[in-house]
């Protein structure tokens, strides 16, 4: 393995170099007009994979964005490994609050910073790099590797499953590695086991044609603003609990046993508040709140939009109101069930709202053993010198059912970023010790599967 | 009266081409990169006051936008007319419900479509031609006139007050006339009597310091959209009431005589609706919706934001939510005590939720007896062939109470636009036979104040 780490840090400078061309892409998927970015972003990622080694790359085009695929697979009797993250980033805004332009990667006191540099682009280069790294050193890999690179992820993979389900023989794997997620903490390593599900609403109402002069009308009319609020206020509780009938009727109490991986996370309350700049939490007891961000579903509103939003005085009563929201959702939560709750809660409350519905995501639970799972804690180990942990993630990642339930294969997170590196915030960054760990990581558990030989 | 008339007929075209021009110039309050275009229209009226014959043609500056001064002061027996009215706009957005570019006046079906058609550059320009037209035909006007047309109406007339203080005897009149309300209906010929006043709230609500993921922190965080949903609904009942205690303490309730001449107005809900191309309203009782839009007061939400607002899906808990609301206020509701009410109301629900006051400005009660009411009573009868009613509005006009209160005048209002001219609304318009009238009523106004000798 030295051989390939020294790889590496010799090559830091280009590696940046790369990785800096990579971010400079502002592939957003959210937004159409970034559609030939996400395009040049996906040819940039295949003429990566072509530079390091890997055969067969191409774009397989989907009904949404393309798919980059390459592989290599000169190695008969070991194992394949699937690899699977995402080349399309979130959108930039509020912009104002980004210290350097988010299409630019700037290093300030170690740290890349740029949209995407952690979620997803860092850490897909930093496994491209660890197959460079080998390949060059080593002139072939000891296992057989396919990637996938989709560009659809931050809009909720709408078309991976189908892509999955058409190339199901093509991606066939033993094991299939994911890097979309994060350690606990810098110097804690972790392997993340389970994902929180998702549903998506847009909640809207319409009221009159036009803006109507709030002076001649007003008092007469039932707003929409105030209406929508009504209804949210409606949906939750101010401690936090959801009000829809049933809404936590299938959820899972965690085990004793995941109550005690919890209570020896290591995870404080005051760090987590320090890391992410929070002001206050609903609660300051770590247990809680690690329930609520990993074992308990939500209701969260994203965003909420109606009327007037210039400077200065617009005295309307505003024609619509919509409010953006998703729940989250655990084990054994049924996003369709969670759907026709919310659904029938607004009808019952008032016929005027409408709710649309959209990615309708189960939870995943992965395995913390088997040979798969100890080779992961073995990499992981190695490269950060310490035991790791196995721990839940709030967020969701579409494609991991998706692969799972398709490809019959179990899924495993190699995740790298941590928590200070700002998922879908301003200031997305990413650091190069994790990166490096996250290189050796991937190198240790490529060359501990090459030792398991075939069934 | 008749040559003036004739006047206004055999110039037509030409008014109609002058009212274009001064339609086509952006001059929107509200939004700072107008202020070249403010300034500008501000020049264009001054322009067409001398045009017309009036005298001491100025721009005088005040700390925000200027007022346009002019007057003719040679008709040492008779009364003194001050006019006022405003060369600002509204916003135009939504602007892409308009069917016609809103600074480009567009004649469809005998209508004037543009931004401030009729509030209130259409009835201003109604005011000027009346002079115009006399002047051409005899000469001289039969009483002293001073105008004053302000360019902060649209956004509270901040600056009005002190400038009627600072110029207070150069305003000096025996009667103010405004010109920037409604009649009743068309064939309804109406005066204004009463406005509501207005105080104008911003609710702010700030979380974190940043957007963050919902994966990763939903449900251990107090949601802003939430929060500020759920402030609001505690804020007016599902039915419309306001629940802020003391609210309501101190509101005139309607006499027996007002509510018998809202019997007599000849108001009807299914004409309203079609008028304004309303839904629905909170109630179809004719008394109780007039009661609602000019005797009670409102709380109604203008504009309502936070988080994400963009296409697709962008989910993170969102730093900060806004909701933009005001309270239209009626005789005795003194507007300091409703901003004490409701910051102390909101102050006591959440500590975290921040309130900005701005436009203290109560209700307005005017005289509909005497001989400057008898005068606009006759002079409506004369333009539109029938006696009119005094009525109420739900609208605001900040300048009402600074010129009654600092001149010591009575102020009348000479309203001329339709209901269906929607103010403040996209495709806002104005038509001829309105304008006509007007113009008619104004010339025949000053007439009868020519032949009040002054005491």
């Amino acid at each position: 393995m030295d051989n390939v780490i020294d790889f590496v840090n010799v090559n830091r400078d280009r590696y940046l170099d790369e990785l800096k061309a990579l971010l400079a892409i502002p592939s957003i998927s959210a937004l159409p007009e970034h559609a030939p970015d996400i395009r040049r972003c996906a040819e940039w990622c295949a003429d990566e994979m072509r530079r390091i080694g890997l055969q067969n790359v191409k774009l397989i085009e989907t009904a949404g964005n393309p798919v980059v695929y390459g592989d290599w697979l000169n190695a008969p009797d070991a194992p394949t490994i699937l690899f699977y993250g995402h080349y399309d980033v979130q959108p930039v805004d509020p912009v104002e609050l980004w210290q350097s332009p988010p299409f630019e990667a700037t290093i300030r006191d170690g740290e890349i910073y740029a949209r995407g540099a952690a979620d997803d682009k860092g850490q897909v280069f930093m496994h491209f790099k660890a197959v460079e790294a080998h390949m060059k050193q080593n002139g072939r890999l000891p296992v057989n590797m396919k990637f996938i690179i989709e560009g659809e992820e931050e809009v909720g993979s709408a078309h991976l499953d189908e892509f999955v389900r058409s190339h199901r023989s093509e991606l066939a794997a033993d094991v299939v590695v994911i890097s979309d997620s994060g350690m606990f903490a810098k110097g804690v390593p972790s392997i993340c086991y389970g994902l929180r599900g998702l549903v998506y609403f847009q909640i809207d109402l319409r009221g009159s044609s036009t803006d109507l002069h709030s002076g001649s009308f007003g008092g007469a009319l039932a707003n929409p603003g105030m209406v929508l609020a009504q209804m949210l206020a409606q949906m939750k509780d101010r401690g936090g609990r959801v009000k829809i009938p049933g809404f936590y009727d299938d959820v899972v109490r965690p085990t004793p046993g995941e109550l005690r991986d919890l209570a020896r996370s290591g995870f404080t309350v005051a760090g987590f508040k320090r890391d992410h700049l929070l002001r206050s939490l609903r609660t300051d007891d770590p247990i809680e709140v690690m329930k609520r961000i990993w074992l308990a579903p939500t209701f969260e509103v994203h965003g909420i939009a109606g009327g007037y939003q210039g400077p200065g005085v617009k005295t309307v009563v505003p024609p619509r109101a919509t409010a953006i929201v998703s729940c989250r959702l655990v084990p054994d939560m049924d996003p369709k069930k969670i759907v026709r709750l919310v659904k029938a809660f607004v009808k019952k409350k008032n016929r005027d709202v409408v709710v649309y519905a959209e990615h309708e995501l189960p939870a995943y639970q992965g395995k913390t053993t088997g040979p798969y799972a100890d080779a992961i804690r073995g990499a992981m180990k190695f490269a950060f010198g310490k035991e790791p942990v196995f721990v839940r993630e709030g967020g969701s990642i579409g494609a991991v059912l998706s692969m799972e339930r398709v490809l019959k294969s179990p899924v495993y997170f190699l995740g790298l970023s941590l928590p200070e590196h700002g998922y879908h915030a301003p200031n997305e960054n990413f650091d190069w010790p994790q990166a490096e760990g996250g290189m050796a990581a991937f190198a240790d558990y490529f060359r501990r599967l090459g030792e398991m030989r075939k069934a």
